[in-house]
């Protein structure tokens, strides 16, 4: 009797931005739940520069729930992403049977297709799987018609995903409750809070792959006497820190601060059992420049943060973008025939005196960095209007452009 | 009236051993009087291979304290080096005046001349202000007539060298008293308890000077809060579970908490700020290359160990040296214009098992390590009998030779 509304395939498409954590997440206390042994804090990057785009089509002439990543069909069965659909699928249930009319409750018994893809390389070493879980929750929860809280959801496909939930200043707070129902990401200051923040993807080449941060924080929390001692008396008092910095727009502490986790977090994969590297040659050069390029200038002008990989994520602010980017390119000499050394947000290019360079007095690494990526901080996941962007078509498959 | 025995010098030659931590010794509570804030322990690496070798004359024909390192005279005002003079002395008048008969008080207003060498280059990165203080104060204590425990005052010179003043295992204990008068050395157990231990010195080629140790543990004391919980809360029940272990020669539990205390001490320098990197991309080889080993053979058969700097020290059992010493040959090719690759120790040759090298499976370093010094645990500072082996000659100043 509905047929023509079963045959219109309810279809969505959003878009999800990538964070960076300047408090880093490392270490669960529940595995399933993904639920942190620490409260974490992030920067949210611009979607202009980094996102991943979803569509999900929900229908009910599909068989089975089917996901197709950056092209290629994946197995939907893994469990992460089986709970996102069902912890969306969960509530959608639940606002039904509160009885919320906007809800098309045929939709519910639909099968869906998701199709997602991020405008920047894997290669780029950003965490993909923020971004990516981020955009599922968000557009499968407008599919299935539900709103509000929704980073709890997104937590449990990849845990840093809840922060991509928020646009700006974001927090994870960890939580108490056994069910991780109060463990959510809350925006604490929006994108516009600091429009003079800049942020620069410094993608290292990498020689190998590095420990998975899934089994990496697993052995840490199992064996880093310092992980715990961390989680537990050194984080609270940063994330208060980091907070109150952020809102006073005070650049030296958010930096400083912002260092100084990233490497304690380092520290605490060294001193896991066997012990983890995330930090390259490449990166000592990075973290080595930073520090003598602030010294040069008697203030802390530019911070780095890095994740599990060699990729230095770089903060600074707007004036001193050009200067240090020229100190990067002369440290780090990229190979002449590439041309794309600087991606993203324009740069100008200014003179770097001889002073600095001998101030900073390190031997160039050739090659040492791949590329940069300018960016700067950036909203939340969005509903894409036009229908022409869509991912997947009208017969539920992935468009040929993809 | 007393001319022939003011003329004839009181000569002492001594030789004092190099010892390396397996649980470190990283952060003064006191700067002057060099007291730690954990305790430590170390085993006394032989002097066969490594030694600091030191003749002191005393004679009333001096005008002045002079000293001579490596055949170079340096500047006698080091505030260390007075320390040492000064409570040498300071111990030989409170015997005098508590009336020991066998002290020529005479001798207390001479001046001395010092000449010290070492038996390995500086360049193998080993502390070698460890053996050195401790050998200037075990003669100086010889030419003053001073006996007893004197761990407490080679510490002024170098805190590392008041665990140089004995053989075998030996703990620091980090003592309580404000004047440091229970900050002293102590042997755990003889060399003669462990026969079968080997020890490896492995001499990365360095590419630049690291952090000195006297400012970066400053620092690290300074900044970082992992430092002050592993000093409070890590390091008591290491030491004891260490003593137990060699207690035991349990080598499985003594290469575990070896390679997790050289792990903990890096992260804390990575925790310091400005952060201090002392393993190099040649440690961190040498780090996986151990833990692939043991996984291989499914037991702990080998540990590592690293001080300020990227040189590995290697821990294992005499049956496992020429197999592991061919291991590290394939995976750090040496030049091949070299030829002494294994010092020290004479090492057989073995034949490698390709399953063995695929097992492992890193990439090859060339020429990462320069060579290795192949040693076992020894005695602690001796008595050179020889006339011929004194450094100073009858003038007081340094032989040719040296």
């Amino acid at each position: 009797p509905v047929t023509s509304s079963m045959e219109k395939p309810n279809i969505v498409t959003c878009t999800a931005p990538v964070n960076i954590a300047v408090i880093k997440y490392w270490g669960k206390r529940n595995e399933e739940l993904i639920l942190p042994i620490n409260s974490s804090l992030s920067v949210t990057l611009h979607q202009d520069q980094l996102k991943t785009t979803t569509t999900v089509v929900a229908s009910k002439s599909f068989q089975e729930d089917r996901i197709w990543l950056n092209g290629k069909e994946e197995d939907i069965s893994h469990p992460r992403l089986q709970s996102c659909l069902r912890e969306v699928r969960r509530l959608a249930r639940k606002r039904r049977n509160d009885g919320n009319p906007s809800l098309d409750s045929a939709v519910l018994s639909h099968k869906v297709h998701i199709c997602s893809v991020n405008n920047f390389p894997t290669a780029a070493g950003l965490a993909s799987s923020a971004a990516g879980f981020a955009c599922l929750v968000y557009t499968l929860a407008r599919v299935f018609g539900v709103e509000g809280e929704l980073s709890a959801i997104a937590r449990q496909g990849s845990g840093s995903a809840c922060r991509s939930m928020y646009g700006g200043f974001v927090q994870w707070l960890m939580g108490q409750k056994e069910d991780g129902k109060d463990s959510v990401a809350q925006q604490v200051e929006p994108e516009s809070h600091w429009p003079e923040l800049r942020i620069l993807v410094l993608v290292a080449s990498a020689e190998k792959k590095p420990v998975g941060s899934t089994s990496g924080m697993q052995t840490s929390v199992e064996t880093s006497a310092l992980l715990k001692h961390r989680a537990e008396s050194v984080v609270p008092g940063r994330m208060a820190e980091m907070i109150e910095a952020i809102g006073r727009r005070d650049f030296a502490t958010f930096a400083e601060l912002t260092m100084k986790d990233s490497n304690q977090f380092h520290a605490t994969c060294l001193d896991t059992y066997p012990p983890i590297f995330y930090l390259s040659s490449v990166s000592q050069q990075v973290i080595n420049l930073v520090h003598r390029y602030n010294r040069h200038y008697g203030e802390t002008r530019v911070s780095y943060t890095f994740d599990a990989g060699p990729n230095a994520v770089i903060f600074t602010l707007k004036q001193h973008v050009p200067e240090f980017l020229q100190v990067v390119q002369h440290f780090f000499p990229p190979e002449t025939n590439g041309g794309h050394f600087i991606r993203g947000l324009p740069v100008k290019r200014v003179f770097l005196p001889d002073e600095l360079k001998q101030s900073i007095g390190l031997q160039p690494m050739d090659n040492g960095i791949s590329y940069v990526i300018s960016t700067k901080a950036g909203p939340g996941p969005c509903v894409v209007d036009d229908p022409a962007q869509h991912l997947l078509g009208s017969d539920g498959l992935p468009k040929r452009t993809v």
